[in-house]
């Protein structure tokens, strides 16, 4: 890895949002982001949904409004070659399990990894790409419709996110845990660390050791042994971002 | 095995419902199983949460009004045997993963399964506790807070099970999954089988070779390739126990 901190993230809570076409409300960061870096093909991995064509589909449209073209990485006969040429990643979602379950069946961990890290590819996540770009799927809201070999995720930073964060309804009568609930038990895990709950429409954009909330929502804190503590958005999160996966000094909040 | 099935369960979907106290709505029924095989004492076992004699407390002051003494499986130094002696067992809600993964951790699985599969010792099983009595935990609703080695269960039954089933609130702005959209992705998997959403306030009652819907509403029955449908409470869905468990032979619907 190069000393230096390179990695170029969008971290999206969810592709839809009440009122919007799919990633419209995020577009014009996804633009700037991908100019700075002369993008002109995106690498879709479509692996969270099981028709992966009709889900490049969905995704080329909005991607061809703003100028870039898509391409699948199924349509590759290898796939690790064409994360290696790939000028800019994205990652859609789906289900998390899946997803992360065939990133290892194709072995692209790695690859992936050291594309963002070392070579500062820009990779855009939403949703259950979101979750597989942090520590672990350990706070995805998806169902476990299959097993993957670890909850161990990219690891492209070092806590955790819940994409698609609600507050609960005062007007329910559902006994089901909260999503607050959900993660608080997760955090009385030994293995647990930060979680930020992010609401849809609010993203979390990530250059080197610097991290900013964007989007139209606050976003929820979760840390062990701490109470939940709310960011508006335009804080900076750059706190979150230790020295575990790049090397980054700015530990405190 | 016994040539003969012999197993007795409650698979409910949630111990709490709103306007009832912890499991009153089917006190009843729990008690005449419990009566039948002249039970005193039963064994609880509270892994699905943390804290395991807070746990216990909750849990003994609704037996102790219906006549019955609980005892935790964590106070007994021999796990194990615990469920060897057991009258009848009680496995409550909480975190499913971290359920699942403490049976495996004391080596519980086999020795649960052997005691109501062959020696008929009634099994209560609400929420967390009725996706680990199942083929397995592919359709829990929990955050997968822990990594289980594997997420078969106890395969007392031969389908799955999704507890706290819910309908799409029609006037929901949130652009996360629907419980059925979930349910759906899981049945897109080559290993899914059938799965039963049974909403909060009802449960399923299996003798042997019989399952019947009971209490207060419908529950929602996903099989691959066939479109969703639902059951009314007093329906007998004995169909779903074909012969992978026990030598059950009644196939059709």
């Amino acid at each position: 890895m190069s000393g230096s901190c390179v990695r170029q993230l969008l971290l999206i809570s969810s592709s839809k949002v009440h009122g919007y076409q799919y990633l419209e409300f995020v577009a014009n960061d996804i633009n700037v982001l991908l100019r700075k870096n002369n993008v002109s093909t995106i690498l879709f991995i479509p692996y969270a949904l099981k028709d992966y064509d009709s889900y490049l589909n969905t995704v080329q449209e909005p991607f061809a409004k703003i100028g870039y073209k898509v391409e699948g990485i199924h349509q590759s006969r290898d796939p690790i070659n064409a994360v290696q040429k790939a000028e800019a990643i994205f990652i859609g979602g789906g289900n998390t399990f899946r997803l992360l379950k065939t990133l290892y069946d194709n072995e692209l961990i790695d690859v992936i990894r050291k594309r963002v890290l070392n070579d500062g590819v820009p990779y855009l996540g939403s949703s259950a790409g979101t979750n597989v770009a942090t520590r672990s799927i350990h706070t995805t809201n998806d169902m476990p419709i299959t097993y993957p070999p670890t909850f161990d995720a990219l690891k492209l930073v070092p806590f955790n996110i819940n994409p698609h964060y609600v507050d609960p309804d005062p007007t329910s009568v559902h006994k089901g845990e909260t999503r607050q609930e959900r993660i608080l038990q997760y955090l009385e895990m030994p293995h647990a660390g930060p979680v930020l709950g992010i609401r849809e429409g609010s993203w979390l954009e990530i250059k080197g050791c610097k991290a900013m909330l964007r989007g139209v929502h606050m976003a929820r804190l979760f840390v062990p042994g701490e109470e939940p503590k709310e960011y508006e958005s335009g804080s900076d999160l750059s706190f979150l971002l230790d020295d575990k996966v790049c090397n980054c000094k700015n530990k405190n909040n």
